[in-house]
């Protein structure tokens, strides 16, 4: 049996954009299966007490350079967007709603979004926006709406955040492969070693 | 001719440790020549405002986890030491004495200073102790404590500091491959990338 991606990422963060684009290639070659799991890093930030790397001096400045490097390296579109970062609670739970229904549609918005936000420059903090994409993409508008209010599709952002937080994820992508943890879009080639050799 | 490479790192820093193992043999096996440029990475933290990973809450977890498989996977024998970290003036001071002099030893106290530290758990922030491993190879005891004091090696890892940090430079380690910059142990592969390429 293949290994068990979990990809954790935040629809704000470019590197947890920057590795959606590869991660279901770089599973299928390795034989391993991919679970998608969009969760609200602020919430991960808040329990490290650090800031958002993009903020923070020569850091940011660094990252800012090696995002788009990154980008070109592996050939995809990436434009640091206007406003940044944005507030995702709205991307994610009109995520787990459709995930609960089917789970290749939840993927199809998430590709999506994260194109909106960094390819296209869509403001995907707002409600409207992230409303307009799915509707885009074929589902109904007032149900998609209704969806957001939901108290079960609340439950289930908070319950996928904090269940991530206990079990030790911060970052975006954040990986745990057979629950051993990787973080970073840059660590793509320590997880193909792990699945290889089995750990060591 | 090929590219060069300035690695900069702290003496206090796993990751530095973990890339000093490595660096020398990277560099060959792609035709590079390695310049090893010890810094105090306090300096940097300072300036970008950031606390080291290992004092935040997740990150710090994932860290000491994350050094320890580092080390298994590349077979560097690796402990992470108490107290840590330590302040590393003292060996940097020694370090740029020992280069004014010959490079190549100055090479050999770093890897034995980290050694000592990371390995043997003989606390590298104390004077006492860095004099007693510059001994150790060869060096004349009363000649490296007077360097420790002497205002021009002082100013010279002041420079070096400060120098690196007006180039963008932070972490530990952090490569400047022909003034292209690359933060962590994990960007090895990268590096490869883009020697090979000739960047992109």
């Amino acid at each position: 049996m293949g290994a068990r991606i979990e990809f954790f990422f935040d629809f704000s963060s470019p590197y947890g954009y920057l590795a959606s684009t590869q991660i279901d290639g770089f599973a299928d070659k390795h034989g391993a299966h991919v679970d998608w799991r969009p969760y609200l890093m602020g919430a991960a930030y808040k329990q490290s007490g650090r800031s958002p790397m993009m903020d923070q001096n020569l850091i940011g400045q660094y990252s800012v350079h090696d995002v788009a490097r990154f980008g070109r390296m592996q050939g995809t579109p990436i434009r640091m967007p206007e406003p940044f970062p944005v507030a995702t609670v709205a991307a994610c739970r009109l995520y787990y709603w459709l995930f609960d229904q089917d789970p290749g549609a939840a993927k199809d918005l998430a590709k999506k979004l994260y194109a909106d936000y960094f390819v296209n420059g869509i403001n995907i903090g707002s409600k409207e926006n992230v409303l307009a994409t799915a509707k885009k993409l074929g589902h109904d508008a007032d149900a998609a709406a209704a969806a957001l209010e939901m108290v079960r599709i609340k439950q289930i952002v908070r319950e996928v955040t904090d269940g991530a937080i206990a079990r030790g994820i911060f970052g975006s992508p954040f990986f745990m492969v057979d629950d051993e943890p990787f973080w970073g879009a840059d660590r793509l080639w320590m997880i193909k070693r792990w699945i290889k050799s089995g750990g060591w």
